[in-house]
């Protein structure tokens, strides 16, 4: 089936939102954590963390300011920090509750099940219950202004793995560590590895490792 | 094991490249296709591309514009347009050789055995063996100054589905059109669906359809 912008324009918005939230592919599902200058702890659900560059390390993300993020955002422009840490198969229903529309002064914490885990110094809680957790700093946050979202970019200070999941080349095995993939709103798929393909070159043909 | 900051700018830069794009956790993989004004046709895999907005249905994806990305970039500077065509597991091998730094003069689709295909009106290729494709209007090109590279902010003006992989709510079921997730730079996979989880409520426990 084929359709265009003027059959997206009048869709049921509900449906349109499911849809176009389907097009861009598996997204990355992470828990995103803050913690208030006045101690408030938030955690709550992204779905659009994406790699920014290496050297530095930086990740982007967009927040909907009008959303259930609206306080995360709040609490990270407050403390310039944050913590990533990805969602995996044994958290995926506290995970997604967090997307739930609670009031200011309910901790998803506490309301979902998950522990907040502070490391020495670093000021924004991480998310016990992961595996693969990210302490980020904010350089950057930037409204777009074609239709409000908000760019969040942040620099990686502190990474947790669990033991044996890095490959001598740097590679992390995220499915080993039991992360799992996202689709459109709220599907959420684990993954079976294919094969890790050889850097491409004109003159040869793929392979995998 | 956990590491900072000092630990990352250490590293083997092909090993921080490998470790930091492991972080963000399951990546899209699209074949971002583009034509210049001159009628030269490029194709390249991008795994950046993320939901931005349904209504306006926007999308975003980051672009290296020192690497093999910089053609396609041109291109879609040039005409305004582009396509995002999601890779399945059937056109892997084709789909990560698209990586490889090939000169201007030589098309990817030719170079990979890919085949373009033209809708009427619309300047830039689909990518034929995809299933799930988007023909995009360019709303937005910004670099970012943190670290040069570049946001293309795109709408979606043709979407072009399977039969029968959309439900009724709009969520489309890129794993049964057999659309793969990457990880780090090299790695794909499979996906196995682990539910669906129902629209989260403060007072309501979390569950699946």
């Amino acid at each position: 089936m084929q359709f265009d912008e003027q059959h997206l324009k009048g869709m049921d918005p509900r449906q349109r939102v499911n849809l176009v939230n389907s097009l861009s592919g598996f997204k990355s599902a992470n828990l995103l954590a803050t913690r208030s200058a006045t101690g408030q702890e938030n955690v709550s659900i992204v779905s659009s963390c994406f790699h920014l560059g290496a050297d530095p390390a930086l990740m982007g993300m967009i927040i909907r300011p009008h959303s259930v993020d609206r306080h995360s955002l709040e609490y990270l422009q407050e403390t310039g920090v944050y913590t990533l840490n990805q969602v995996h198969k044994d958290i995926v229903a506290q995970a997604h509750q967090t997307s739930a529309r609670y009031p200011r002064e309910v901790s998803e914490f506490d309301a979902t099940g998950l522990t907040p885990e502070y490391l020495a110094d670093f000021a924004a809680p991480f998310v016990l219950e992961a595996h693969i957790k990210l302490g980020m700093a904010v350089a950057e946050v930037q409204e777009l202004a074609i239709n409000g979202t908000v760019l969040v970019i942040g620099e990686i200070r502190f990474v947790t793995l669990p033991a044996g999941v890095m490959a001598d080349d740097g590679y992390v095995d995220i499915e080993a560590a039991g992360t799992v993939a996202l689709s459109g709103l709220d599907s959420y798929h684990r993954t079976q590895r294919e094969g890790r393909w050889q850097y491409a070159k004109p003159d040869k043909a793929p392979a995998t490792y």
